[in-house]
């Protein structure tokens, strides 16, 4: 399911000293940060499911991402 | 430089399944996507360069995923 916005997207790169940014590129980038929040998200469910919370917390957020 | 908006990133979450998710958890995700985001935009600037194009493309994205 794409979420991300792909004009923040393309502006991260400008933001990194590109001159230009294809498309594609823009795209490429959005599909990648999808996937790795997708992958995190999930994992944080798991945790805040194991903790006995029905509520995604900022520190399931933060342990996910060391195991994701 | 905070690029993401946050509502998308609280879908990616919710879309995992989380029955509620709270704001510092989506404003965490944000984060961590915006450094990930910036870490392999800036490879992708390197690897443009690189390849003497001023254009970044998917393919100079796609092998910062690797490196970064």
């Amino acid at each position: 399911m794409a979420e991300l916005p792909i004009a923040p997207v393309g502006r991260i790169i400008k933001n990194a000293g590109a001159p230009r940014v294809s498309d594609d590129a823009r795209d490429a980038l959005a599909k990648v940060l999808e996937e790795k929040g997708e992958s995190i998200a999930s994992e944080a469910v798991k945790l805040a499911k194991h903790a006995g919370r029905k509520t995604v917390k900022a520190s399931d957020i933060e342990m996910a991402v060391k195991a994701a």
